[in-house]
């Protein structure tokens, strides 16, 4: 979406000792065939805090239709943290937009996934920074997925021209990217691509 | 001032690329002599970014009396990441309290040693956690030095039992700790220990 509104592209992608480390080869690939500036990969290490099934020995648990408190899959203050580092990295690059592809639908309520998180980074974003307090750099926070369907952002992706077998969403994908078929981000994948009235081409494939 | 007021204390220490990195010796110090539940360091490495005078081979320039602008020993949204980790580091503890050191007087205008600053975290930090958001235990922001002088942090320290000599504050003090006298810090750090009427004791000491 932001190459289709015309930006120059940065990347930014974590490993923060994630199970699925796969999602990071997928994006290394996705990113090769896009026509990005720089993609960087920054290595952070949540487990020293300890405190999510993404990041410990635990298994993840399968979709609960019925549990809508914070899955265990949350990571303590994950995306302030990411955010944080894409703010150091927009205002070295001198980017005043940053995208982010959390989505507040379809979803356990992910506190740090909501409009109202992404609003008051933005406000912090704006006090923080040498760009903006005394360059007038204004940075903006745009999170276009984040009240869209699942449905929506297959059917946007693909009209996109996303191939979508290039990228890994399962929580407990292996290795080579094959996913569960069975946690929460399988079982919203696999919806998501029913109600786009599309089919899920192999990888994501089911191992 | 945390202990002083009956808190249990977790501590936490970036190793992020600084050229000074003996003030992580100096905090290890401190912190094994002080009655800390933990204290975690992370390593964070933000030359990924570059973009700073304390994390590139530039020599750090001697004070500047007349300059008021944001100094190049500014790190970009430095604070924003460390306050970010903090969060984590928190949640994961169900601490409700998060002191950082931050101070906004005698300085040269680093825009995330701001009151607003600070507050636009804690706003944040309120939004973004688990346990904010469904436990109801809200994170307070304590930055308690934040509108001291320089003079009056020494004295204060110095009657709460801190011994200053195992303190390093110069940005490019070398491996034993020892200060250039020169920098932003050295500078500011001797104007307080005047102001206080007080001797900087060795180590803070000249090289």
């Amino acid at each position: 979406m932001a190459r289709r509104d015309g930006f120059d592209c940065l990347a930014l992608s974590f490993r923060y000792g994630q199970n699925h480390g796969s999602e990071i080869d997928a994006a290394v690939d996705v990113a090769s065939s896009a026509d990005l500036k720089r993609h960087v990969i920054v290595d952070i290490d949540l487990r020293v805090f300890g405190g999510s099934a993404l990041t410990s020995e635990e298994p993840v648990p399968a979709f609960d239709e019925h549990d809508d408190s914070v899955p265990i899959t949350y990571v303590p203050a994950r995306n302030t943290i990411f955010l944080a580092y894409a703010l150091a990295f927009a205002e070295v690059s001198r980017a005043r937009h940053i995208f982010v592809g959390v989505n507040a639908v379809d979803y356990s309520g992910y506190p740090d996934c909501r409009p109202e998180f992404v609003e008051a980074f933005e406000e912090l974003a704006n006090l923080a920074t040498k760009a903006a307090t005394e360059d007038g750099l204004r940075t903006e926070i745009v999170a276009p997925l984040i009240n869209m369907t699942k449905g929506e952002i297959v059917s946007l992706g693909t009209s996109l021209g996303v191939d979508y077998s290039r990228t890994v969403s399962c929580y407990s994908a292996n290795q080579q990217g094959e996913a569960c078929g069975e946690c929460d981000s399988c079982v919203l994948r696999r919806r998501g691509f029913a109600e786009a009235g599309l089919v899920d081409p192999p990888v994501g494939k089911l191992r």
